[in-house]
């Protein structure tokens, strides 16, 4: 979607022309159009939620092989988000890397890549620019909004930016704010994408990118992602090449080369500005600004339902974080469902525990009905 | 002190020659020299434990301005480690870049630094370079061995490598080994500094070197030191100036101005080929090697008695892991005291919480007389 005619106004002040938005649909929209949910994608993730058939390269960027949408298990006939009922949305967000505009979009006043010439964007302005797409899909009113992590703080935002235009919220893993430690991770990450000599400012595009910062910015992410439990089942202490040390520094644990693989197939896929504005907006991010500091006061806008998930294991936005916004709907008064879902994969649990997220899901839908 | 006639012989089949030994110590030994206290520092300290007074520079790395040891709280006159009654000794381990030999000292086949030539070392070859000092020192049997973190690690493998030479064992915020999460981290900071092109394979010295790889791994290292609930109460999300936000991509928050004040000034001071090694032999420690992987087997070589100490909001060593070794002791029949101490400092608590753990490490060595 392109609109080249009407500049999108954004929370720093400024505003950007021309916006494109790249989305994905699934299942259909029902004649009375009051079938659709909007789901959002978290921090490296994209429009495409759901099935395999997607091409696997995308701007140049590859994705290593075919694979599922990011939310796969969870989007499709008779799944959580059932596509024989709904009509399921998921678009890439401002400032990403993945068909919308962002950071290595053309800057119309250069006729170049942004770079850090590009606004620094927020959440409100991500949902500004989905609030054009959907109007643009002739739907009037949202049966629900999803999403985890970050993807779960749009869903909050959405129900108290347009309280009349949804019908119920779902928010998985995520908590009202970052907290001062995740502010601290993301710092670091940013620290070693702009002090890598590729980095140049920001203007790389046709020139080496800054891949080792970005690939060290990934891993301690993927840190966070997990959990002390299940790095422990997972790899434990165990050695790559059997049971004798190395003493050299190649990488020798299998944590670590696990790791480096991961980092390795990101900044193949990722682009290192889009990571510095995306976890920007993630560090602004705080859902009580809405009741001017006051999170009952925020919560007193929103008109819909809630179903709010937090996981044991997660330690990003852990369960008492989880639990704040829960508890600030209540005493607004508002409807809302919590599940604290027992699990021992970390933050990464909202997209791994689906038989106990599906149910959830789906009862709490059905309920909309 | 100096040994240049004497190879030591390391874990990985290497050996080297010379060896110096940066020291000090604090109290007077007494004429039955059974006195003595060796304590061990952790990843980035050194060998100047206590006291206002030492020379700020050492091998042209500067701390900034006077500072006191970094053990200060615990060791002087009537502090937990009472230098009117015992003899504190502390020195630099091996690798490390503050007087003890390591990749920054000449290698004598080269004549040059010797960057990763330097031998990959353990902990084992620490505590067998500390067993010489004391060997030089004249003392037979320690009174006790004490350190927190790593240094609670070289606590215990002095306790199992020398049984009939150490009376009491001290271990504060140390695990048997360190975890996949813990072992991960480490992956990451070396991974920050290797990457950075001025590392250029650890043959720095002389050029620029590797200082913002080096700045990422110190901040990658703080946070896990503090703990999710200090952080909090320490910076919360709170900006640096006033409350508007600025849309740009210099450190904005709080934490983020504290964690580049950290890596600023560490990266003058230490030494980052150091930084690889030291990390290395902390990946490398299981204590459990002593009994072929079975930790009981390993605690009943040790013939001392024991205090341990945890820290409730530690997760680098978590309580759980920490009981891990208490439960061996204990089933090998040893003599342990364990305090699970209530912080929320995180793992840094073994500094800070001087008040809780003097009274514990005073009443333990007292015992001991």
């Amino acid at each position: 979607m392109a609109d080249q005619s009407n500049p999108l106004p954004l929370d720093c002040g400024r505003s950007i022309w021309p916006v494109e938005v790249e989305y994905e649909t699934y299942g259909t929209l029902n004649p009375e159009r009051d079938n659709a949910i909007l789901v959002f994608h978290a921090l490296s993730g994209d429009a495409h939620a759901a099935g395999w058939d997607r091409n696997a390269e995308h701007d140049g960027r590859l994705w290593r092989g075919k694979r599922p949408g990011w939310w796969d298990s969870m989007i499709g006939p008779g799944k959580g988000f059932d596509t024989r009922r709904y009509y399921v949305i998921c678009s890439n967000v401002l400032g990403s890397c993945y068909g919308t505009t962002g950071p290595s979009s053309t800057n119309p006043e250069t006729g170049l890549p942004y770079g850090l010439r590009f606004p620094v964007v927020t959440l409100g302005d991500w949902v500004s620019l989905q609030r054009r797409l959907i109007d643009h899909l002739g739907i009037d009113r949202l049966l629900a909004v999803a999403g985890g992590s970050l993807g779960g703080q749009q869903a909050m935002e959405w129900a108290l930016s347009s309280p009349d235009r949804v019908r119920g919220a779902i928010v998985l893993a995520a908590a009202p704010r970052l907290s001062a430690q995740g502010l601290a991770f993301n710092a670091v990450a940013r620290r070693a994408i702009m002090c890598d000599p590729g980095f140049r400012g920001g203007d790389y595009y046709g020139e080496t990118s800054p891949e080792a910062g970005l690939g060290v910015a990934r891993m301690i992410g993927h840190i966070t992602y997990l959990s002390q439990a299940s790095m422990a089942m997972k790899f434990g202490r165990q050695l790559r090449n059997g049971n004798r040390l190395g003493f050299g520094f190649d990488p020798e644990f299998e944590v670590e080369g696990y790791l480096q693989h991961q980092q390795q197939s990101f900044v193949e896929r990722f682009d290192a500005n889009s990571y510095l504005y995306i976890t920007k907006a993630m560090d602004y991010y705080d859902v009580a600004t809405w009741g001017d500091g006051d999170l009952a006061r925020a919560a007193m806008l929103s008109r819909c339902s809630w179903l709010v998930a937090s996981f044991s294991s997660d330690w990003l936005y852990t369960p008492e974080q989880c639990f704040e916004w829960t508890e600030a709907l209540r005493s607004a008064g508002r409807q809302v469902a919590h599940c604290d879902i027992k699990s021992s994969y970390g933050h990464d649990a909202f997209l791994l525990e689906t038989a106990q997220v599906t149910g959830k899901v789906a009862a709490f839908l059905d309920g909309l009905k």
